[in-house]
């Protein structure tokens, strides 16, 4: 298994295009750490404009979080478009069991078959049909409740599915790994799990969708627990996390990354 | 009546879900700031899910700040969906003087009968039918100018009217406080007058409008004023300002609080 | 020729209002610029009010970043309004050689004869009608590239013509200056090119477009200096250079600026 650091270094060499399709919420916080670690993010989703860019991008994001009608069928069109091409894509389930456009959209976008999965506990519990607590975008399960629904998901799907949380799960349906990075103020922020996403897809456009998405969840938390060491809040954390992410050298990665396999 | 720290206290142990139709400067900021104090921000604004949405949170707020005929239709379903069932809602009418469209929208949210309306001292003149200086959503127009015009809107209304700006003014139409905390520097950060709509909305879910609305004000002051001590530009100034929103205490906002009935 | 800070001076006392049709990433940033160089931005991009707003407005600017076919129109009919008043309008043409959405949106716009158009080097290239490497909103292509193109296009459209990078390129068809201000990280801070051009605007709603251009870029990359010196990445220099903008003075803009004719 190639170590963590030579992701990192592999992404920011190649740094990929990243095309997403994200929500009005999280596309600065994205754009901004998507540059931040390297790799070159585009907002694009226009229905004129989605397919013919996904074949310039070397990934794609598809991200549910403030949808309607017609942002729904431009995520299809989106990731339609990455999967006939063979480009890695993610999806990022947000508040999937808040309502029925999200629940029938999650569905349809599922049988694109996503490379990667990536929610928190609340959402990968809805997205494998199970009732869950969530309410909005915010994580009412604990990780280690949706580990069973990420086995199935990932077994039925062929996606990787990560579980993002205190401590997150990946599996691929088989083996899994958990990372236990990160600093319990970044729920406090904003997007920063839409903008996660998005660090996933840089890493899959450079390493296996596994291995890719271990090192991108290692990487985040790590650059997370850099983060707060100076930071007084949610406002001078995120200062510090996007610093963070931009001076964080690949030893210093493997240094402090927390990943075992199970 | 309950001192400023009980409401403070009494939001953060609900965490309030908050849905938000707002608009594209704003989102972000306004998800940041409610993040701080404790709630649980959610922006949903899509045809397809605005109502059914409404029916999870325990307060709701529309801001026209970004607003075009399809957004305009969303923000009638949401507040009337609010109406219908009894959950506080908050009007934030952004720049409604300057057009026809914002001017039609007004009149016609208002008849949806609004818990609170927050605006600026423009705003306020223009939504109670007076012309007003207001060109964008900047005001032009001083706190002191709009309190007439606000005690006829809360009465016609019912609504709980608050005109924000160096000293706010909050009124039902009969009493009436002022609120005077704050710094100068707070209007040259973007749409912290939209996320403050964000706290009204999440104390109004816990407290009475009135006092709920007179206590989120005090609360965003106090925190401007502590953030202010330490910055050095609006930059700093946003940032400082949510991790004082995220640290304040509740002795220390009842030592901060100007506030006085009038 | 007015030395640069009266062009800052002058700008600040006018506050210009200044009506952006951007994009979802940038709207944030370019409002927060905006106020800190103390100009009044207004985010209206609706089709019912984006001409009748603009009859409001010192200077328009149109920003085709996240676009689709509806928000096209609205461009449309904000730069033909622009034009038919007389207001200076600036355009910002993200990506356009990215997608055939683009370079057709991007002829439109140029028929209404901007007064300014401003990109980097990849997006002034493709705009010419000459094939370029850019991918996304990122350049690929150095300034030098482009300034034979950009001689060409101020010459053919009329405009002003900067091309915005390590070191800036303004051109009318007949003289050209440089603008060699500004530091390495900026383009790792999402938006910053965005919100340059509504500087742009606003310097360009109270001097010549020429000069005016000029000294927006020349104001824009000194505050990036003296942000960088405090910065330890892209999160702290994004709020020291809000700070910058806000804290510059005349003097040290004459002094900081590196500002020739060619």
């Amino acid at each position: 298994m190639t170590p963590l650091s030579g992701h990192l270094e592999a992404m920011r060499t190649a740094a990929p295009l990243v095309q997403n399709v994200s929500n009005f919420v999280a596309m600065n916080v994205m754009a901004n750490v998507m540059l931040a670690i390297g790799a070159s993010p585009a907002m694009v989703h226009a229905r004129d404009e989605v397919e013919e860019f996904a074949g310039l991008a070397s990934a794609v994001t598809i991200n549910i979080g403030t949808l309607d009608a017609e942002w729904s069928e431009c995520m299809m069109l989106a990731a339609g478009a990455a999967a006939r091409r063979g480009v890695p894509w993610v999806l990022d389930p947000v508040a999937i069991g808040a309502t029925t456009l999200r629940r029938q959209l999650g569905a349809r976008l599922l049988e694109l078959s996503p490379t990667i999965v990536r929610g928190n506990a609340s959402e990968i519990l809805a997205l494998s049909g199970i009732a869950a607590r969530g309410r909005g975008a915010d994580a009412v399960n604990a990780v280690a409740e949706a580990e069973d629904s990420a086995h199935n998901l990932a077994h039925k799907s062929g996606a990787i599915v990560a579980v993002t949380g205190a401590v997150d799960f990946v599996t691929d349906g088989t083996r899994a790994m958990r990372v236990s990075n990160g600093d319990p103020i970044m729920p406090r922020v904003t997007a920063l799990g839409c903008a996660l996403t998005g660090v996933v897809g840089a890493f899959a456009a450079v390493a296996s969708a596994f291995e890719g998405t271990v090192a991108a969840l290692a990487y985040y938390g790590a650059a997370g627990e850099v983060a707060a060491r100076s930071a007084n809040g949610p406002g001078s954390f995120q200062v510090a996390f996007l610093d963070a992410l931009y001076t964080m050298q690949g030893p210093d990665l493997d240094a402090i990354a927390r990943v075992r396999a199970i």
